[in-house]
């Protein structure tokens, strides 16, 4: 944490207008129910005011529609929720990563690192592996031979980079990420099965950020593509030769099998399935659950059982086993009503 | 492994009544169709009962129901299941933590760590973080700046714990967990994502355990939270700000979204999926595989396709892409009945 | 990589036979879209015939039934894609293991290490663990007290094996991967829960694959059995005192539950569920994102929801929970009709 700003500063360097006093200082960011006096909060939806007006907070975020509903010192602002996450970076800036290789790390003498990035104690890193400037590589993380780290990139412990894949500058992997194992890929030598070697790379772009326990896989010939600021929550199985387009974000628990094609700027809900060899159109928003099975157009797209409670549940799924009946008995229905009555309707 | 018990030993320490030979000494528990003659076994459900006739045990744990069904020497016991756990510990008592720091940990200086806990190679330690009295810190762990350790903790190989988050007394951490890991949270602006620092914690209650490869998130601004007694299997997924109530138990591969609510006393089954901001009432059940899309009162609900044969889940998953419309045709069906014969029900 | 092999030289290892130039020099393999003139590809169905006219590779492998759909130099093979399976290990030879212990690795004076086994920097090996002929542990590895690690198995990074686990012969683990954690096994006290010690171990058999963050738990009393030739995809969950039979393979996602028993040569699908305490016949097929509830014969089987635009699945949904009256409704409609023309059909 740093220093308090005012709110005068603060629209000093983001924009915005302040309301109410200029000077009031500010020391961090706080959830309207729980902010303090020194803290900012932020309003984005009407089914925020009824906190707003009990919320102890010392200033407010909030667009123009709200400007008038509350007293305390506030920044107005075109999109409170973009503008309060800046808010937010200013008073928690990232940590700046101190160089240094801890003499508990294992560089290889052929790895390339800046020397302005830092590796700290249990990381491996491998031969002619690439450490790019202020690369932060924590503890117990192994980075695999020739395997390339963009600047800025942050490598939380444990995370591990296999061999010769190429992560870009400012990427962020959490704890437990695997990227570049090898993809499932096996063929049938009569009841057994063959390991096809997996010998293609994982490309992640710049500005890639990929949650605790997500895996990538490493492509079979060619390589797992994931373009720049694609965001992936926790979780998340990346089959080989999968390709993410730009800027598309996928919440936890989601697999998606081999060589499908997300595109760019889509939304992906947690624990949603996406079969392999299929394409999902830019701008796609796929819910929560739901297992796509064939390419789709641009779109939102959902297929959820609906829950019940249990007992309706047994009623109504054990009606599902007998769907397609019902429908044959509907028509017979139809054209019986149909022969007794055929100018009715 | 300790030494043999007899009968009229267990039922010293852990109540209860032996019927047959008390002097019966046991070294072991193991399952009915496997335990030997050193070891015992035990009976909860009537089920068992075929087993029990066969079963090479040389005790067993049975409820007064069926005390007269067996010769085998035998302890009677209201809750067989429960008094079977304890004979198990009784005989599989926890490792004792032998203390010490080994010289390949990095612990550093600025951390407290109990003269009685245990650090061994290749863990990484923060400053001020505070490991507390007989902690445990297996190979390769990580924990955080100013994390916190309760007593006879133990973290299991690779288990992460980031900055700032709190571990209560006696929580185990199996290997691959990340505790505090950021939580998913970006503003859009324009077409990229802006990350929204994550600045809560993870708190996690007294005798919380938790499973392999589980990631708990850390909160936005106010604190993840799971409360005391909680048992978490492998592989869930806990977003940010996520509440678990008390003793809740949820079992693998479960997800739950940001600031969801998850009452005490739940039990939610495997793969189930929990929506954020949603609340889930104390004593809650979730089947397995169900995804939860709003908050419920106490109660058991699912939401399961019920799965069959190939050939037949095609002919009526196609029907259910026409439910609607073959509502539409009954209500068609019933008008037009009702016209020929409105006075007939 | 190793060096070029003509196609002579290749059929002379595999079999099959050359068409056109067997002097033509691969060096490696590549799909048809991207493979240069240095490179091997092949053609398994008809779907590839159109990328075979247009590709650049060097050479093609492909059946009797293609032979002359190129003028390409090429082999012909029974099975081409496990022919080009073949080809890719002869141009791709897994890494040998270079034996040595890194002064950077903690191993336990009592474990017993293979002197051609190696053990890299951060990795810690317990007391009377056995690590067999070119096992290679990667950094940061664990193997327990007493585990077993049979003869050129590899642990990429960061895999965990808890005490007394036995791993086969020609294992991989990948990063992430942990076998032998505890079971989720708790008896209820009260509100509370009694964790019952988990005494079984988790039993690997020879050539078994396991892909990243995939978890193995260990048995309760008795052993979680994978046999020989499984593979597992990532971040699969395998619960206590599972069997999954030979040859089985499982991609990435699957939760299985405690006890359940697959058969041999099963195929399961990304995703899919499986109860606890059923039973899976050998050689079924279980598609991917369904649960199964219940011990199922020989077959194919699938339950999932049929995904669709969400308006579209909004409406049929809705009827999903009306299901049972639907059918009550065309019921009574069935009824009325019959006693207005009780011999028409």
């Amino acid at each position: 944490m740093r220093e308090p700003l005012t709110l005068s500063e603060i629209v000093a360097q983001l924009g915005g207008r302040v309301v109410g006093s200029a000077d009031c200082r500010i020391s961090q960011v706080g959830s309207l129910a729980r902010a303090t006096g020194e803290q900012i909060s932020f309003v984005a939806h009407r089914r925020h005011l009824a906190e707003l007006a009990k919320t102890r907070a010392g200033a407010v975020v909030l667009p123009t529609a709200f400007e008038r509903d509350t007293t305390l010192p506030r920044i107005v602002a075109d999109d409170p929720y973009l503008y309060f996450a800046r808010v937010s970076r200013l008073l928690n800036p990232t940590p700046a990563c101190v160089p240094g290789v801890d003499p508990a790390a294992s560089v290889h003498p052929l790895a390339r690192v800046s020397p302005s990035a830092r590796i700290e104690s249990g990381a491996r890193v491998g031969a002619r592996a690439e450490i790019g400037e202020r690369a932060w590589i924590g503890a117990g993380c192994h980075v695999g031979e020739e395997a390339r780290l963009g600047e800025d990139s942050r490598l939380y412990p444990t995370a591990v980079v296999y061999d010769r894949c190429v992560i870009g500058a400012r990427v962020v992997l959490h704890a437990g990420v695997v990227i570049g194992a090898d993809g499932f890929g096996y063929a049938r030598d009569g009841q057994r099965w063959v390991a096809i070697p997996q010998i293609g790379r994982v490309l992640l772009g710049d500005d890639v950020e990929v949650g605790a326990n997500t895996t990538i896989d490493r492509g079979a010939m060619d390589d797992t593509v994931i373009e720049e600021g694609v965001k992936l929550d926790n979780q998340i199985h990346v089959a080989h030769n999968v390709r993410i387009g730009a800027h598309t974000a996928i919440a936890a628990c989601v697999g998606i099998a081999g060589s499908a094609i997300i595109g760019r700027n889509c939304e992906i809900g947690g624990a949603a399935m996406i079969h392999g060899h299929i394409r999902i159109a830019d701008g796609s928003r796929i819910s929560p659950g739901t297992l796509v099975s064939r390419s789709v157009r641009s779109g939102t797209y959902t297929g959820i059982y609906p829950f019940d409670d249990h007992a309706s549940w047994i009623r109504n799924a054990a009606g599902l086993r007998r769907l397609s009946t019902l429908i044959e008995r509907v028509r017979a229905l139809e054209k019986r009503l149909m022969r007794k009555e055929p100018n009715s309707e």
